[in-house]
């Protein structure tokens, strides 16, 4: 008799995105005619730079004819791309991270949840509180999670770090010893951008513990201070100590296109292993590459015009951001984020629970956002939105949002 | 300090096809001046059909308007594939399988892959003897597979199921009681096609059993028997034991492209839960879908122009099985496969050894093959050959060895 994972059965509830939807079914069912504007999950609306639609038809076109036909890449991803990421994102900053040390994925959502795979299950980890579900499911699917317990939202066998606003929304060093650390900054949801003192103290715990920090850096493209890191390999010492996940997908718009890497720096070593070794044989054995077609697109992102027209767009959504941002301080909110990151992270009016602000918001501005202790118990109390909207609409929304409270 | 997966470790040398690339790499790079015609690797060289090279040429340009512009889709897929396949694939033939049975994915290798992620680690695994090495490789990293038992050449916990001449390389049931079955018809290595009666056999008894059939029809469109099943959900019975891996890869010329599906029907339960819940949850966390774009080229193969451009192109290369079938058997080799499969399975002269064999015709004939016993030890004593190759091509390394042997 075939047994299921049953790691599976302790996972709470829908995830948050699907409770959002289905409270958002609900409302429109009941109110047809309300236009509804989604400032909530963080989807991009901008169409992709013209540089990648051009290299997506050059390379359509090469897969038309047999000489051009492209069969099976390399698993890691094709050396144009690398060569590309390693050049422009790293070397540029001054970070030493060599091509084959980047690993081409068909998203960070899937990195973040595989690397799982390359660890020990009795690896104790310690993640953000608010953070992103994934981190916490994914861990709680292999096991590593122990259970759920609902009255506290929170998995007894993690180690939750909570950022708060007194703290700048900044995790401090766990009280126990903790092996795995998910770090995001810029941070989703809070909105917060990790300095290089705040990094370097989290590479030096880890270097010092032998722990591994898995760094997602997906909404780097968005920091305006030049002071603020953008890779933790910017960060001394981090080569032994942190894997990054990146992505094409709040940078260029592919989050329907699908493209994004992961660095496993070679210096990275456990139990006497390459952890760069581990997770060649792990994309190598369950993964056949990201798409021809794709990796071309990604590519352009770094020709002279892909580069131009990226920053284009990000200054767009920015310019969003700091219309959210005004918008809600002037109707008497507390506002974080959204100067280095696409995220802006909202304190509720008068202590209202997340949830109800998040059905105020829906019902009295027909305004989507996403409910802050969705993101776990240290996000009660604050909503979070994003800056990927139309700007048009996006400044409707904020107007609608000043009317209704 | 963190601990990695030590079941990495028991992985013996290398994949089977990165060991040939290095014995490729190194005769090239003694002889850099011969002509190497490659029948080893499964991989397609044909261009994609005109039909979706136009849909992918479509989607592109939606992706560059704002109105156009698709951002995160369905983690399962677009339902404008979904509905293709369940009325191409699976109503056309019987079978009832619904959309929301059907999983797009980047590959079936992630899917064959990462399937293992909802069972729990102590099902006992049955796999062929030969085999595809992902299946086995992707239990042992997991940590069903036990220890690498070298002069054996297999794994102390998984149970092997002989494929040999003798039952027409068809698997017999176990002796002992399995919960998780690796099926694959028409097979890779051997290219032997299962008949329904022979299906039905494991059905029965899966369904007797409560075992899981993991069943991977990826080779399905070379199938030129009428009477041959293309689904294991052909088979009355299936849509309580088996799940379906297939791919665009081998009928489209996806290799390089990437889209592929998986079936898990929602009549299939198992420790009182579906297995199609745990999927979903399994893929809306760790998965991202595949690229729209892609989604749309793959669509684009059950448009009419689309259906008679894969049938042609898959004329073709059942052209280069009849050209390799006939040309081993001229020069005295017996050959099998290659009439319901894009695979020849080819014995050695003389009991030669395969991985010598596999020399012997890399070294006189400059044709690289794929020695058997990289599929396991029931493989040694074959080769097998691919007919995913230019006609000319083939043709000419037919020849070739004709001269060689």
């Amino acid at each position: 008799m075939a047994k299921i994972n049953d790691n599976y059965l302790k996972l709470p509830g829908s995830y948050l995105f699907s409770e959002i939807a289905r409270r958002v079914a609900a409302y429109s069912a009941s109110r047809p005619e309300a236009k509804l504007i989604r400032l909530g999950i963080g989807d991009v609306t901008q169409p992709l730079p013209p540089a990648v639609i051009a290299a997506m038809h050059d390379a359509v076109e090469e897969m038309s004819t047999a000489a051009g036909f492209h069969g099976y890449g390399p698993e890691r991803g094709y050396a144009f791309l690398r060569d590309a990421i390693a050049a422009n994102e790293y070397a540029a900053r001054g970070a030493d991270i060599s091509a084959d040390e980047i690993f081409i994925s068909d998203g960070a959502k899937s990195d973040c949840g595989n690397i799982g795979d390359i660890f020990s299950l009795d690896n104790r980890v310690a993640v953000c509180d608010p953070v992103y579900p994934v981190y916490v499911d994914t861990n709680a699917m292999a096991g590593r999670a122990g259970d759920y317990d609902s009255s506290a939202g929170r998995w007894t066998k993690l180690v939750y770090m909570p950022c708060v606003a007194e703290h700048g929304f900044m995790p401090q060093l766990p009280a126990e010893t903790v092996d795995l650390i998910y770090l995001c900054f810029p941070n989703n949801p809070t909105g917060a951008a990790a300095t290089c003192t705040q990094l370097k103290m989290w590479v030096e715990y880890a270097n010092e513990t032998g722990a591994v920090i898995l760094f997602d850096s997906a909404y780097e493209a968005y920091i305006t201070d030049p002071d603020i890191p953008h890779s933790i390999f910017e960060i001394e010492g981090a080569d032994t100590c942190a894997i990054e996940f990146r992505s094409f997908s709040k940078t260029a718009g592919f989050t329907g296109t699908r493209c994004a890497y992961t660095v496993v720096p070679k210096a990275l070593v456990r139990d006497g292993t390459s952890l760069n070794a581990l997770w060649n044989r792990r994309q190598g054995t369950k993964f056949n590459g990201a798409p021809y077609i794709i990796q071309r697109g990604a590519a352009a992102v770094y020709s002279p015009e892909g580069k131009a027209q990226v920053r284009q767009t990000i200054a767009y959504y920015l310019n969003n951001a700091k219309v959210i941002r005004q918008g809600l301080s002037d109707v008497g909110l507390t506002v974080f984020g959204g100067e280095n990151a696409p995220y802006i992270w909202a304190k509720t009016p008068d202590n209202m629970p997340s949830w109800e602000f998040f059905d105020l918001l829906l019902q009295k501005a027909n305004v989507v956002t996403t409910p802050g202790a969705g993101f776990g118990p240290s996000g009660e109390g604050y909503i979070r939105l994003t800056a990927f909207g139309d700007a048009n609409a996006t400044k409707q929304a904020i107007e609608r949002i000043r009317a209704s409270i």
